[in-house]
């Protein structure tokens, strides 16, 4: 029985707990969250075994990290000489590089540093789904830098809750979360608030259709969750931004030049993404 | 017995046909579409009661235009002096005021001219939904200048097919659209240019997520319906795409300026869109 520790009970931590909670002859599941409402709700939802204070955590086989990238870096450095060296430490956040690099040398074979390519704008303990994981991506990087136990145990630990594992190293992982991640928040955030800075936004949201709701739909994420990101990514982010800066600018020149069969071309190129989508 | 006609066979129309085919008591369902492989579609998936030329369709009660904003302003110019003062001409354009100016003097009153703010990112008769209306927002513009009964008979059908309806004069219908519907889909079309561009476009979007799945759904739409959209309302999608810039362009500064107590607040402010959305 491997005794797994997660740590935070949001919407990742919480869903995780209900995947894992399905091979209950295999993983026994501890959870601590450094929020009180968020322990409760984790109790009453059932997302995991059995709510423990942190040093219960330091014991498990397996730790595995659900909280903001900077509460994550904090966390490992708090871990190192307090860990086994057999104990595999996970991380899932949504930045990779800066976790990486920040890992203490006497730790860096215990972590895993992961990043599955799935969630929804909702978050805390009630936005828990069991099937959060099943058939998306775990992207899992810089791996030869793990310890080959606890390569085999976090692989095994994502097949179990049927994510499909991708491998990459964490700067060229962050190179492509700002362009499918970290930038399209950004931008849905821009959405929002270019809407609701309009005088009649009432009037104008009312008439939201599906377009607008997809379109919106990730500026309801946390605040405090994309600060970090957007710090931990700020480079990787800025110039995604100007990639899609760029592109709106011409789609912005050939409306003003009226130049229609040219902006029909472009949008012809964009309708291509699905082929590959 | 009413007879519709319904010209345009796609999404809308197609929809809009399975609708009116569960009051099979009240309406009787014709269908034109200049595609003949549309045609033929409509026809094997049963979207109305029969396929007719466009001739037949002149000689309905009611005449449903769901076409592109373009063909539907030549296609009323060609019923003028063809249809029966009793007759109701309803279009389904996304944009309002270049379609509410153009018609015909003689044929005003015969014209309630709407647009249901509801769709997909598909198209084509197989795309059709019998529910695509239901509980959507009807905007109907300009109304006090369609006759009444061509009034009466339009709204009664709106409520038919379960649409809420909704309305507003033609030019500010038109600048609301332009910020919950042009500029958002302006937007995904860039966003999946900006990542098409990418070298290693494949790689990125191998890991796509929801977040981004939400943020370029739309740029699967048709670039003919969309160049008419953005050619007929032009000054307002401008003016909706520079209030996006600014708001993107303030979020972009405060991550080079390291401002992240003022992008959280910021990114709290997006958040409370979904208080009224």
């Amino acid at each position: 029985m491997n005794r797994v520790g997660i740590v935070g009970l949001g919407l990742m931590g919480g869903s995780l707990g209900l995947a894992l909670k399905k091979l209950s002859k295999k993983y026994y599941i501890l959870g601590y969250d450094h929020n009180k409402k968020h322990q409760k709700e984790a109790q009453e939802l059932n997302l995991v075994d059995k709510i423990v204070p942190f040093q219960e955590i330091e014991k498990c086989d397996i730790i595995i990290l659900t909280i903001p990238v900077d509460a994550i870096i904090e966390t490992i450095k708090k871990l190192e000489g307090r860990v086994s060296p057999k104990t595999t430490i996970i991380d899932f956040g949504s930045s990779k590089a800066k976790i990486s690099e920040s890992i203490p040398k006497n730790l860096r074979k215990n972590v895993v540093t992961a990043h599955p390519m799935t969630g929804t704008e909702k978050f805390g303990p009630k936005a828990s789904l069991d099937e959060l994981y099943t058939n998306k991506i775990m992207v899992v990087c810089d791996i030869a830098k793990s310890g080959s136990i606890q390569k085999k145990i976090a692989l095994e630990l994502f097949k179990d809750i049927k994510s499909k594992v991708v491998f990459m190293d964490a700067k060229e992982h962050d190179r492509h979360a700002a362009f499918i991640s970290h930038m399209p928040h950004a931008v849905s955030f821009s959405i929002a608030n270019s809407v609701m800075k309009q005088e009649d936004a009432k009037n104008i949201v009312a008439l939201a259709g599906g377009g607008f709701k997809s379109m919106s739909r990730i500026a309801k994420s946390s605040p405090s969750m994309w600060e970090d990101i957007f710090r931990q990514n700020r480079e990787n982010l800025l110039e995604a931004i100007e990639a899609f800066q760029k592109e709106l600018d011409m789609c912005k020149e050939m409306i003003e030049k009226n130049e229609w069969d040219k902006l029909h071309k472009w949008m012809s190129k964009a309708n291509s993404l699905h082929d590959i989508l």
